[in-house]
């Protein structure tokens, strides 16, 4: 309960995360290993997530389905990379329906194998493409360390798989959804992105290219936020998906896959939270406004109308289109409740006494600063919607101060080194698995991404001097 | 494709609705034994049905959340009958992360045992309760015989799990849940469904009482479309689900549980198909208009004004709110498209063609009776959702004319006998589970419920002559 002291962001980051999510009501433990309960505060801020990405996924032309969550464990072979990627993280179902299968079920890791199994059966012309289709659904990675949101062996997710009649076209969607990625993170989760293509190493299993979304986190640690991976013709060799062209000639598809999931309450958590708890983005929040009323035990009838007007500010609130919460909990202290909605992230919070009744106001008090400022009873409805929309710009633009302050251009292994325990850095690399290795071993960091509109990377690489493999530098980070 | 004959109806019904289901883009087969690929035409319905029921199940102060899809198989044995109904059906994980797990761990086939562990921690004071919570997840259920929609291995669904702090009021939900289903299966599926208990034998495993709508298919057999359960103390003993009420006594809750599933599409397809394939019902279908446009090869200038005026319509009727499509599909014949969409049971089809064009109207075209008629271009905005509304009352009244013209009050078994190969029968029954497998033997009919508003129910049971057990008639049929 909020009534015993979070461990500061400042003092331990790793306690602050782990505390916060359970005392915020965001998650629970669960009785199986790794997984976890999502409790409604949490379901409800990706519910909001979804409902966003799925509107913005519709304007684009994907459609939604559902394939089924069990996978024979031989067509995970079909793609060499693919199989060598996910193999070790199965959870295989042996025995149904009180006997032994005939061929092991895997629960599905990701779903491109069923699915290339399904679209080669329903493309055959060029007149089937493009498909653009998405499905949301949960999967299952047996990981050895697990954390609340950001690895756990069951997770939910979205995951857009689209087949294509050439090269070009297959990119530009993976480019396109990266950037609809982007630009949610930006315009919904506040969070200021860089966006930008993976290394070889740091590549899905089977794609050609994979394209990421990176957010800083306030400990200065790199979280991938979501992912688009072209797949060239790797999965459509391995499960047969062909069309006739106009010429009729047989092609093989190009396909794409892109996902993001339960991993953004993490991002969210970890890109605006401070040493109180949680800041919800406004546009995503599941509780935009909470309004307080204050009583006085001994005047029951000024505590009715304290009450009936808190009322009447949340009707008013909602008939804006504001999701508004009155706490009317008995038998906790104002103090208390400031505490536990300011550690839930709740943007902005309407407190209400008997002396704001009277002098026809009330008291808006805002999560970043936790400034407080009178506000006139009868503007509450018209200022609160544009304060809102504020709190998005200023919690976007202290996102990006913070990152900005926690970036770094390196062009020497020494600097590199002390930078990197700092944040972000960017720096040339020669693009050698090997080194990248080398100076993982070393400081922990991996190479992130490497920006679309980064700084250029001509030049020797920072680690070993040989010559960069890119046209811009990558950023290194530590990371989830 | 729409081009070979589906099998009518009337000739063969399981036939018509297995043809249909792949015909009509709703389904496909998936390489794994018992389940299936949900298409996209199929998943919207599914959404339509899902975005309608969480508004009403929000409306009425419950919350969404998520919980872990593996379970400990030890959890099913701890309550009894539950164990006994569910175990010949788990799919269970034995391997993970290439180990054998210590414990195996089920794919859940219902969730109520893991939702008692967690609510056996999240409740203690009678504060904490009602907890008013629901899940839209995937669940697993190792069948042996399949048919989509109907009954597949995996399935998708909604389990409302709620706990109470007397009966009285864990009853009252559970009737209002059964209720929320009722009004959405009448307003929205247009399904004039029967809401009624279950008896002893068709109960869910580990409740006291089973509620239920039951809908009348085109073949005369019931489908049971939607259950709500009051489990008593059961759930709540087996794991410890306790609370201090307000005099401070340690008392166990009581819990419901309530689901309806993808099932309902398969009662979308089979309360209302007809020979030429599906009729959605207006309210949840994913196109309640399409506009077919009819072009002359031999003048491109003309069909490209009937292609804009079309598309024009098509934006007047999209801003009215109306799910729209324009078939603007190559190489089809007119005649081709409206079999097509007739398949598909789109509720209204407006043809335009060059002689509507300079007439300034449409062809109006709906579903049912398949009637055409002339309405004025600047009439369509306007006229098409009021018409969309008629067809949904149209719809149900005629569901509901098949149901009153198939439903039998019977008070002797050879009436029974008869009567029951036609519909559902209204017949008084002594309520002993020996005497409802012998009139399962002898007919395959089974009690499909009591209906809370049916005829009365005394007198000597239909088949053994032993006094009535029920206040009311039970309604018997023959059912999916």
């Amino acid at each position: 309960m909020a009534s015993e002291r979070l461990t500061p962001l400042s003092e331990d980051f790793s306690s602050w995360y782990n505390e916060l999510v359970y005392r915020a009501d965001l998650a629970d433990l669960s009785p199986v290993r790794g997984s976890m309960v999502i409790r409604p505060y949490g379901y409800a801020l990706w519910e909001n997530i979804q409902d966003t990405l799925d509107g913005m996924f519709k304007a684009s032309g994907h459609e939604n389905l559902y394939f089924p969550m069990l996978i024979p464990v031989s067509y995970f072979e079909r793609e060499k990379q693919h199989v060598e990627g996910f193999s070790p993280e199965l959870a295989v179902v042996t025995h149904a329906g009180g006997k032994e299968l005939e061929e092991p079920l895997a629960i599905r890791p990701t779903s491109e194998t069923i699915i290339g199994e399904m679209y080669s059966k329903w493309i055959q012309s060029y007149r089937d493409l493009p498909l653009l289709y998405n499905q949301w659904c949960n999967v299952m990675r047996w990981e050895l360390r697990t954390r609340p949101f950001l690895r756990t062996t069951e997770f939910l997710w979205q995951e857009g798989h689209t087949a294509h009649a050439g090269a070009e076209e297959a990119l530009e969607e993976a480019f396109r959804m990266v950037n609809i990625y982007a630009e949610f993170a930006r315009d919904h989760a506040a969070i200021p992105v860089v966006v930008g293509e993976k290394t070889e190493g740091e590549r899905f299993a089977g794609a050609l290219r994979t394209f990421a979304i990176e957010g800083l986190m306030r400990d200065a640690r790199a979280l991938q936020c979501g992912t688009s991976h072209y797949m060239g013709e790797n999965f459509a060799r391995a499960f047969d998906i062909t069309f006739s062209d106009e010429h009729n000639r047989l092609r093989y598809v190009h396909t794409t896959s892109w996902g993001v999931s339960t991993r953004l309450i993490g991002a969210v958590i970890m890109a605006h939270g401070d040493d109180q708890g949680l800041i919800m983005p406004p546009r995503l929040a599941p509780i935009q406004v909470v309004v307080v009323p204050i009583f006085r035990g001994d005047e029951p009838e000024v505590s009715r109308q304290v009450l009936d007007e808190a009322q009447g500010v949340a009707q008013e609130l909602s008939a804006a289109g504001v999701r508004v919460k009155v706490d009317t909990r008995e038998g906790l202290s104002p103090g208390w409740k400031f505490n536990d909605w300011e550690q839930k992230g709740v943007p902005l919070r309407i407190e209400l006494g008997p002396r704001d009744l009277k002098a026809g106001q009330v008291v808006l008090v805002e999560r970043i600063e936790r400034g407080k400022a009178s506000l006139d009873r009868s503007e509450v409805a018209a200022a609160v919607p544009a304060r809102l929309e504020e709190f998005h710009r200023e919690l976007y633009a202290r996102a990006g101060e913070f990152r900005d302050a926690h970036t770094f251009t390196v062009d020497d292994y020494p600097s590199f080194r002390q930078r990197v325990e700092q944040g972000w850095v960017y720096a040339v690399h020669c693009g050698r698995p090997e080194c990248e290795q080398e100076i993982q071993q070393d400081t922990k960091a991996t190479p992130r991404c490497i920006p679309f509109d980064g700084p250029a990377g001509e030049g020797s690489c920072v680690r070993c001097g040989e010559p960069s493999a890119y046209p811009r530098r990558v950023i290194f980070s530590r990371a989830y």
